[in-house]
C-alpha cells in the first residue's frame, strides 16, 4: 500500500510544511496543521470495494494517513471497533437508526490508540528518540504503549487526580509520569519545561488528527457508506470532531461518497464548556474556562487549541454545542449499563445524554443515523 | 444467514439431544454434550471467500452456531479480535512466526464474551428468563452484560479475592452477586442452590463450547486459512481448548481446509495443576487439585469438568500440559509490556512464558507458525 500525503498545511495561514521533516504547528498563527493527501490520484488507485478485504484495524484506509514505508506502522490492532445499533436506548427515545461507536476496543482501552498509533508511526519514521504528553489519562497510557512497541523513550504528565489504574497502566508500560497539582494546562508545561522530548500534545504535531480521522472513514464504511445525520461527539482538545470531518471532505474528495455531510455536535461538562460558551457568543475563538471541574476527565481541557477549527466546523454543520450535567452522566452509565450491557465512561455516556435532549428538543427526528461515541471503557474510571 | 446445526451429542457415550430443548450435560456420563453440525450441506453452503465479506464479529461462522433466528443474537462486538505478530519477542526466542490472538479486543474485555454470547443467544431463543454461574471473574462480568442486553435475570457466585474492579463491573450490569469463600468449586455449590436460575457453568451446558469455538475459525482465517503448529492456551475450565480444536475438525470437515492439525499445549500454574499432574501420570481423568492457589484467577480451576475431553485432545494432538510459575508469569507481564506494549493478564502471560521454555527445551522450532493467548485485559487484575 502506498500513502498519497503531499505535504502539510496551516489551518489558518494556509502556509505549507513539508511532511518529511518533523513538523509541529504553525508558529505563526499559533494553529493546527492539517496534511493534504493527492485525492485525484487515490481516486486513481482505490474504490470502495478495495477496503472490503483488508486488514481490520484503522491502517485500511493507509492511502489517507502520513506513513510513507508500511514497515514503520506501529500497531497493535487499533481501530475498526464496533459500531454498535443501541436498539432499546433508541426505541426508548423513538430514534430507528442509533448507533454508538465503541471505542474500548482499542489497545488501552480507548479511541487515543488511534491517534498515537498514527503519530507514534510517523515519529518513529521521522527518527524520533523521546516523546512526552500531557494528558488527561487515556492518551498517555496510549502513547506508552506504542512508544514501548517503538522502543520510544516516554514520558507522561497528568494531573495528580487522574485514575490510579491509568497511572499504573502508564508505569507498566515503561513511561515516565510525573503528577501535577492542577489541570491538563499545569502539565502542558512541565512538558514543555522536557525539551529534550518532541511534544505531541493534541493538535500541537499533525499527526494524531490524522489517526483519530478514520474514525470519521470506519462510521461510514460501516454504514455502507452512508453519511450519518448526526455526530454527536465529547469534545475535550476536539480532535476526533476535527478529524470525522476531515474524513468525510477526503472520502468526497476522493470519489468514495456522494456529497453530504453530518450535523456535528460537540458535547462537553458544564464544568467545563468553553466551547459551548464560545458557540452561544457566536466568538470564534474560545477562552480559557477556569476552575475546570468535571469527573469526565477526557472533557476537561479548559482550552482547546484547536478552538477555532472546532468552532468553525460545527456552524459549518449546521451543528451545535451542548452542555451536560456530570450527574446526568453518572445516570446515563448506569442505564446504558442495564439496558444495553455497555459500561460507558462519563465522556461517552454524555453524548447519549446529548441525543436524548436533542430529540426531546426535536431537532433530531425519528429517521435520522445517529451516531454517539463510547470513547474509552468505562471500567478505566472504576 | 442459516445455522446447520441438527442435534447434540454426549462427549463420551454418544446419546443425541434435541437442541430444540434446554439441555445441560449428559446426566449418565456426567459429561459435556457437543453440538453436531450438517458438514455436507455447510461444504455446499460456503466457501472460504464467503466470510472475506461477512461481520467484524464471531457472527461471521453462523452456519456453524447454534442459534436458529438471527434475531436472537445477542451481540455486543465480541470476536474478530486481532492476531498480532510479536515481533520482538518472536526475536529473542529466535522464532519467526509467533503471534498473540488478544482477546482483551472483547465486550468486557475477555474471551468470555465468546462464550456467553453464544450461550445467552441461545437461552434468549430457547426463553430462559434467569442464568446463573460461577465464576472466577471475567465469565460472571461477560455473563451480566448480556444478560443486561437480553433482559434476562443473572446471578453470579465468586471467590471472595476476586478482583474488586470485575466484581463492581458485575454489579454495574445490574447482576446479583454472591462472595464466597473459597474456590469456584464453592461458589459452584451456591449457584446450585439457587434451582431457579438456569445453570450456565463451564460445559456443563453445551453453548459457550461453540462461542469459544470461533477462536479456532479465526485464528484459521487471519492466518490465510493455515492451521498453526502450536497452540498454546492457558488452560482453567478447558472451553477454548476444546473449542479450537473443534474448530479444526470442522474445518476439515466441511472442506474450508485440509487435514492438518496442531500441536495442543495446555498451559496451567504450579498453584492449580490438575490437567499437569494428570498428563504426566498417563491418567484419563484430573483428580480434585487441593488448595489450588495463583494470582491467575481464571487457571484456578481445581477440578475442570470436561477433564477428559481436555487430557485426549491434548495426546491426540501430540501436545503437552505445562505447569509455569506464579513469579515468571509476573516477570514475563512486565518484560511483554515494555517490549511489545501489551499489557497481558496473568493467565496470558503463562503462555508466554510456556512458549520460551518450550523452545528452550527444542519442542518448537524457528519456523514454526505458533499462536500464544492473552485472554483477558490485564488492566482488569490492577
Ligand atoms: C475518554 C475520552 N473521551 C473524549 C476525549 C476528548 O477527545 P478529543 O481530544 O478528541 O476532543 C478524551 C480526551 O482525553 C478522552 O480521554
Ligand atoms: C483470563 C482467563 N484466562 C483463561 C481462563 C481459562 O479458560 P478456559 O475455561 O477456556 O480454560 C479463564 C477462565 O476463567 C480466564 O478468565
Ligand atoms: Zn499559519
Ligand atoms: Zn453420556
Amino acid at each position: 500500500m502506498k500513502s498519497f500525503i503531499i505535504y502539510l498545511k496551516c489551518s489558518v495561514c494556509g502556509e505549507i510544511f513539508e511532511h518529511t521533516q518533523v513538523q509541529r504547528f504553525c508558529q505563526n498563527c499559533n494553529a493546527p496543521l492539517i496534511a493534504v493527501y493527492d485525492y485525484d490520484a487515490i481516486r486513481e488507485s482505490v474504490d470502495r470495494d478495495s477496503f472490503k478485504s483488508r486488514v481490520s484495524s484503522m491502517w485500511r484506509y493507509f492511502e489517507f494517513l502520513p506513513v510513507i514505508d508500511e514497515k514503520n506502522v506501529i500497531s497493535l490492532g487499533e481501530g475498526w471497533t464496533p459500531l454498535l445499533k443501541l436498539k432499546k436506548f433508541g426505541s426508548m427515545l423513538e430514534l430507528d437508526n442509533l448507533y454508538l461507536k465503541d471505542e474500548s476496543f482499542n489497545p488501552t482501552l480507548s479511541f487515543k490508540a488511534r491517534g498515537l498509533s498514527c503519530a507514534v508511526s510517523k515519529a518513529f519514521e521521522l527518527g524520533i528518540e523521546k516523546i512526552a504528553l500531557p494528558t488527561a489519562g487515556n492518551a498517555g497510557s496510549a502513547l506508552s504503549a506504542y512508544c514501548a512497541k517503538a522502543g520510544i523513550k516516554c514520558f507522561v504528565s497528568a494531573p495528580k487526580d487522574t485514575p490510579q489504574l491509568i497511572l499504573k497502566e502508564c508505569e507498566f508500560y515503561g513511561a515516565e509520569v510525573a503528577l501535577v497539582d492542577g489541570l491538563i494546562s499545569d502539565a502542558g508545561k512541565i512538558v514543555q519545561s522536557r525539551s529534550e522530548f518532541f511534544d505531541i500534545s493534541t493538535m500541537k504535531e499533525p499527526y494524531r488528527l490524522q489517526g483519530k480521522k478514520t474514525l470519521g472513514f470506519e462510521i461510514v464504511e460501516q454504514l455502507g457508506w452512508e453519511v450519518p445525520d448526526w455526530i454527536i461527539y465529547p469534545t475535550g482538545g476536539g480532535t476526533g470532531l476535527i478529524g470525522i470531518w476531515l474524513a468525510i471532505e477526503e472520502m468526497i474528495k476522493s470519489g468514495l461518497i456522494e456529497k453530504k455531510f453530518p450535523k456535528m455536535v460537540a458535547v462537553q461538562s458544564s464544568g467545563c464548556a468553553p466551547i459551548v460558551k464560545a458557540f452561544k457568543e457566536g466568538k470564534e475563538r474560545a477562552e480559557f474556562w477556569e476552575d475546570a471541574k468535571t469527573i469526565a476527565y477526557g472533557l476537561r481541557v479548559p482550552k482547546p487549541f484547536a478552538d477555532r477549527l472546532i468552532l468553525k466546523i460545527i456552524r459549518e454543520s449546521g451543528g451545535f454545542a451542548l452542555e451536560v450535567e456530570d450527574e446526568d452522566m453518572l445516570k446515563m452509565m448506569k442505564q446504558i449499563a442495564e439496558f444495553e450491557g455497555i459500561f460507558l465512561c462519563p465522556e461517552g455516556s454524555a453524548t447519549a445524554v446529548a441525543v436524548e435532549k436533542l430529540v426531546s428538543d426535536g431537532f433530531v427526528k425519528r429517521e435520522d443515523v445517529v451516531v454517539i461515541f463510547n470513547t474509552a471503557s468505562g471500567l478505566k474510571y472504576l
